[in-house]
């Protein structure tokens, strides 16, 4: 969607500008360095998907304060007017380095790094941290939903209870990704090229005299294989219909897609209407079933081997309702030259410019990752890394395209210890920080201790 | 926030074009009912605050299919091309009821419904559900921060975490309905008139060569009383160098007016902060804390009666984080004058178009609603209707402003049960169904069951 420069402008948390007004006026123009990374995962989540970095260049490429913001900002007074007045050159200028969307990461990690004058840098907190935390939690629901439910056809239904239409596309959009099959959202089909599907609510069944009027007049009137709702009124009974539709559509040439299960025990009725539907000689007309699914209900149903080609999956993915929030932090890390960092209670941060370095074993897995300041070499030739720079002076360098980062993405999966690979339990994946990281560290809190005095 | 009417337009289901198609191609032109309501509550739930209807009914009056969103409709293949050329000329011309925003509602009752031929009524779903469920989780949310903390400023800090922009702004405006006083997020100040509040980051202390610099630096630079953020690297410390500052400002006949804590045992912290801040004879600077809050943090806070006076609540309540999903749905009620539903398990609905009426007992409270069909007389004198027209042939009718909702919300929390008025324990509140409405039910399921065989 497209929030205005106006609104990526005024979308900021005041105190951005508080402080950025105080360093105004006090002529501090440093470079400042921020990490932007999560400081531990939800409880029941073993790894991150990364998602959100292109909409969060594209903020900073696009952040203008217009006549309209600065009337607005003017008419704060917690804002000096001479600082007011200087928003209207406001261009950020900064270098970014991120991780590719679609990247699998781990607490501690820079997802993305910004270096620029701390103004800037700072002004920019809370959109970062806005485009990228949602979007990162629904990738990786999808994510564990593909875990879940592994060769099976997954559809985003969750547009209607996202929290904005704006999120509704993100979430189209993540969910594409991590390997989401098409959405149901029509607005992300034309933005992204992501496929659309989607045929009828109960609603269409209930506006006809009955449900097999309502079967056939949809199978009339829609150009494609219809798919049949089946369970409006009684989910046996709206098989032997869609079958009887069936046989009326072969008389044409035509055939039943499939048919949609949204409510009851779906696995037994999954296997009642496979038998109707093979029986009646139908094997080829696929099952589909919604309602309430999340990563869960997909590992019952592959538990059971429910006899379930697809499934739309809604308002828990658009909510990552069982992980709605990640401890997702933007911290500065170094400034005009020093390091920075705070000492506050179980919120300390890795001091500097960093690069993110991860291990391939021999069995073609990953099998640990380091946290490196950036400036050091890698750890040795089986050592990829994560971060690179995707902005620069401002100007956003080329991405790939959303069908690259999903294909990506879809390795990284493949290639990730087994044991991650699970959504019934939490596995801790090995990282650690390079010695050279972990004596700066060292040396930046012995020195904020020693000058506080604590 | 602004999506464009295209943006609205494209922002749905695909199943709702595609049963808008067959309603196209058959003709059907017939007045539907769709009843909006929440089946359930979230298990940690007793009520559910109403927001978001003033921008559903917005995107209602404003749903535009322009030449872009005609061209990439054409280019899927499940939509006949004379039903995609009709929308071009599609306006929203129904009637629409809804409740008041920041009304306390139940399961089952009626928050909004539409009166409109079928194919219109049909097309809006996606956005009027994608409109009210976000916002009402996060008024339901603050509503319930309130209760924990009576008598507390309470501040939303929500929109880094929020799932995009326009969710944060809708927090921001669902937040202030329900009563808190100000928000971090500038874009809701300058659309929604709310006080916007914020001062400094941790980032602010670490960029100077200390705590003490920083604290100094920042209230010669800002135009009002400073907060001063104490928490960077030791609290205590942060309260001594607070305290040094309010000193010296004034000998400038200025103050400090509060800090902030933002990590550790903050009732532990708050005691001691307090008597540093008391002993240095500086009673009137006030505590703030902030740090992963929601009602159940607060409501300890208030057992504890520890010494803070106002508190930010931020990434818990942008995402109503214990309850991020309601099972609220958007269901055709009535279709060309037949009551409509569906026997799904555990989903049926209630025909026909509705009232609330609710009562109010002697002492003041609410203790008991009615779900009545539309056309019934009031219960009784005491009782008051909860629906009112807000669309009439789609023009949106004068609302009330903010203020005024967020006046009237307050009022009615007043007025609910006390045994509702806790965030520890989940209370029922009595529904009934009028006579008429239960014959007509019954009647209606009687006839779809015969109809059907069932």
């Amino acid at each position: 969607m497209s929030p205005t420069p106006h609104e990526v402008a005024l979308s900021t948390d005041l105190y951005e500008l508080t402080m950025a007004a105080s360093y105004h006026t006090l002529g501090m123009q440093g470079k400042a360095v921020f990490s932007l990374y999560v400081r531990k995962l939800p409880p029941n989540r073993s790894f991150l998907v990364v998602a959100g970095i292109a909409e969060a260049l594209r903020y900073l490429s696009q952040l203008r304060f217009d006549a309209d913001a600065l009337a607005y900002l003017r008419s704060l007074p917690v804002l000096p007017r001479e600082f007011v007045d200087s928003l209207a050159d406001f261009r950020f200028t900064g270098d970014v380095w991120a991780v590719r969307e679609g990247t699998v990461l781990f607490p501690d990690e820079p997802i993305l790094e910004v270096e620029a004058p701390i103004l800037q840098a700072q002004l920019i907190e809370t959109v970062v941290l806005n485009a990228i935390h949602y979007p990162s939690l629904v990738a990786t629901k999808a994510a564990r939903c593909r875990i879940a439910a592994p060769g099976k056809t997954l559809v985003d239904f969750g547009l209607r209870r996202t929290p904005s239409l704006d999120a509704g596309l993100a979430a189209a959009r993540a969910a594409y990704l991590a390997g989401f099959a098409s959405t149901s959202n029509v607005l992300a089909g034309e933005i992204y090229g992501i496929p659309v599907t989607g045929t009828v609510a109960h609603s269409f069944i209930e506006a006809f005299p009955s449900e097999l009027e309502a079967f056939r007049a949809f199978a009339r009137t829609y150009p494609g294989d219809p798919v049949l709702l089946i369970d409006t009124y009684d989910t046996l009974r709206g098989a032997q219909h869609a079958v009887q539709v069936a046989r009326e559509l072969r008389a044409e040439g035509r055939r039943v897609r499939a048919v949609r299960l949204d409510s009851g025990d779906l696995i037994a009725l999954s296997y009642q209407v496979r038998r109707i539907l093979d029986e009646a000689g139908f094997p080829e007309i696929e099952i589909f079933a919604s309602g309430g699914l999340d990563e869960y209900a997909l590992a019952e149903f592959t538990r059971a081997g429910a006899p379930i080609d697809g499934f739309g999956v809604g308002s828990r993915l658009g909510t990552s309702d069982d992980a709605p929030l990640v401890d997702m932090a933007y911290k500065l890390v170094e400034y005009a030259g020093h390091p920075a960092l705070k000492l506050s209670t179980g919120k300390q941060t890795l001091v500097g410019a960093k690069q993110v370095w991860r291990h391939t074993a021999e069995n073609g897995r990953y099998d640990g990752d380091v946290i490196a300041a950036r400036d050091e070499a890698p750890p040795g030739p089986e050592w990829r890394p994560l971060l690179q720079p995707v902005m620069r002076g401002g100007q956003v360098l080329e991405l790939p395209s959303l069908a690259v980062l999903r294909a990506e993405h879809l390795a990284e999966m493949e290639r990730l210890p087994e044991a991650l690979r699970r959504i019934d339990r939490v596995e801790p994946y090995p990282v650690q920080l390079s010695p050279v990281l972990r004596a700066r560290q060292q040396d930046a809190v012995t020195m904020i201790r020693t000058r506080e005095g604590l």
